[in-house]
């Protein structure tokens, strides 16, 4: 017997025999013995609907998205969403003989900062739902994503899709075994499908290498909610929300990915698996001086106008007075980032600006690249074999990033997979 | 300067372009230099969709009435209803240049009985509000109808329709000068018009005839609200929700009815109205023994079997031995009454039963009746001279009560309508 949180997206309970499937979800782990939270979103289509109406009443033209509301009101309006799903699923529940309860954030409570709209988890109090699990065997149904800011007493939303991250969070103050996340996914690939047709569905994956494959684009789960789980140390199981709880056998091992710390994987590859990114822009600053300072001077204007800046190269000089400066940022913002640049050319101090669109940052990644060197060279020869050339070249400990031209994108992609003995057999 | 509840149904925040309306009116008072608190009920036809999901969640057949789901649960789903016009309301005053907040039942605190579904108000604390509008000069847009169950922390509503009623109990708790309820009809009138057509619109009426008339069948407003009004010395204004607020001059007295103490109002007419109830059936149980516990061994067993009994008349006995008694039912439990009171006829004791449906009952309502003698006197003769025969006659002390054979209902009413002097000149 174990304590259990399910979270469940909008999707997943888009009307009420969806929301019939996911309580014989709980039913099951219920009957299996376990503790169950379980956290629901709004009704599918209900977040957008409630969002566009704030939109109008704000006097915004449909479609128009600069709305410049209360977030306050915001919260207040989209919270009902969850409210309505928690208390229909805790319904449900009960018609098929369990006991259940609805929980709203403010009456957990989920404490968060006062960023309206986006607000931070501060404190959850686990101490109620866990009473009522010892006490009353009550399965705790609980609007994932409203919380309530203390000092003002008013409704907060994390914001959009912080139903992930409030899972693993209540998940952590419930001190429960494990937090199970029914997506529309089976579970975390060492690369995407689409892509490599031989990607592997990982058994376990820890926290680490999610964290770098969830930022580089595998959009499973919320950056936020990974982080969550590392810190808490709080075992993550992504898995498929369409498997009919009917066919789940109680005693095998679900279909799915467990994202946990990396002492308990056992079968540790070296590469974890590989993210790719299209859609990236290249600026390369040359014979820019080497001074102090220098670095300071070209991201400061980017920053300021809002440019994300992605990979940064900056070679050891040659001569110890000039070196050469690449960075990448969106391709959407090339434009801006390289006008940016030259407005402040006599500032910084360059001889020249190449540029680049159409380029492709791969990112290897894997914690086992801490304990084996040679990882990131035998990607360079494989790829050098096929003429691929690279452009830039990144490192961090759990990771390598490369940056090549578009046109070999899937080609690089599946040659690494390969490479890295993570293709299906 | 004064403090303003303003009270809006759901037909009136239907939409957003309903709710901009609201808004305008919300303005004018505030520009008027009143403080002003709004209370919203759900945007129209939301609350039915809900009742219908938990009714659907609940595993009720669509159609299907007699759902046996959690009322706390209902209750967490349906106030989502208000919070949502609460929210855009406020959104939309701002985007008009006026301070507003919403305000959730659970956050004034709005303190209620645990009869979930059906609560009633135990206790408003409305001192937030009164300080907010004080230091903040902010509208502040009440949810009417959620509030909360102070032991369980559990959302509750007060039933359906029961935002009348918390409109006047805000109003109360913020010591307001008046309570306006905007509706559909533009007052309270001395008859129903579709029956009178010279029915007039009272500028006032006081509580007491106001509480005949309502639970005599003018469905302006709730009972429960009035009886609210009266307790607290509320004045209720009933207004049209169809005017526009540019047509509304704010230095002149707006159509509509002011529902106060009878000391408030100067020119008192004896009568303030007449209300009818057409479906009623009448049972006259014959020679029963004159003996205490008579009327129990009648009423005992109809209230058993949940029969309203509203008129009853017995009069003195002539021999001292035996007596008649009349009483009225629904025309609908004629026939299951009838079956009662013959079931029980040996413990009762009587010689005949003569029931009657097509019956009608008119009421003729004036707090200015006690201090008037001969009042209801007038009304049997005009009946007598047009032969309108009235077969039994209850009185209180501010209400005479009449019934009369069905097919005469409109005349009769309209007799006693000019009698009184209540037609429009």
């Amino acid at each position: 017997m174990g304590r259990l949180v399910m979270k469940f997206g909008g999707t997943s309970v888009a009307d009420i025999d969806k929301i019939r499937n996911v309580a014989r979800h709980v039913k099951r782990e219920v009957d299996a013995g376990h503790e169950v939270a379980v956290v629901v979103s709004a009704m599918a289509g209900k977040t957008n609907e409630l969002v566009a109406w704030c939109a109008q009443a704000a006097g915004d033209a449909p479609g128009h998205n600069s709305a410049s509301y209360d977030p306050k009101e915001y919260d207040a309006v989209v919270a009902s969403g969850e409210q309505v799903t928690s208390g229909l699923l805790a319904i449900t529940l009960q018609a098929m003989g369990l006991r259940a309860r609805s929980w709203q954030g403010w009456q957990i409570p989920i404490r968060t900062s006062d960023a309206h709209g986006s607000a931070r988890i501060l404190e959850i109090d686990g101490d109620g739902l866990i009473s009522r699990f010892q006490d009353h065997k009550e399965v705790a149904v609980i609007a994932g994503f409203p919380g309530i800011e203390p000092a003002g007493g008013r409704i907060s939303t994390l914001g959009r899709g912080g139903s992930d991250t409030s899972a693993v969070a209540i998940a952590a103050a419930v001190k429960a075994d494990r937090c199970d996340i029914y997506t529309d996914v089976d579970g975390v690939y060492t690369c995407d499908p689409r892509v490599v047709p031989r990607a592997r569905r990982l058994d376990r994956i820890a926290f680490e290498d999610m964290l770098e494959l969830a930022s580089q684009g595998a959009k499973v789960l919320q950056v936020r909610s990974v982080e969550l789980g590392m810190a808490y140390r709080m075992p993550i199981f992504v898995r498929s929300s369409f498997d009919r709880p009917e066919d789940i056998d109680p005693a095998a091992t679900p279909p799915g990915t467990l994202i946990c710390a990396e002492e308990e994987i056992m079968e540790s590859h070296v590469v974890t698996g590989i993210a790719f990114s299209r859609d990236e822009a290249q600026i390369s600053v040359r014979h820019v001086e080497d001074r102090p300072g220098i670095a300071a001077a070209i991201f400061g204007p980017l920053a300021e106008a809002n440019i994300n800046v992605d990979m940064i190269v900056q070679n050891v000089s040659e001569d110890g007075r000039t070196t050469d400066l690449t960075f990448t940022v969106p391709a959407a913002d090339h434009a801006r980032a390289k006008a940016t640049i030259s407005t402040a050319k006599d500032h910084i101090g360059y001889a020249r600006l190449d540029t680049a669109t159409d380029v492709s940052k791969i990112s290897v990644i894997g914690s086992g690249m801490r304990s084996h060197a040679g990882v990131a060279a035998m990607a360079f020869r494989a790829l050098a074999e096929r003429d691929i050339n690279i452009r830039a070249i990144t490192t961090s400990e759990i990771k390598f990033s490369l940056l090549i031209d578009s046109a070999y994108t899937e080609l690089a992609v599946r040659i690494l997979h390969t490479l890295y003995g993570l293709d299906q057999v």
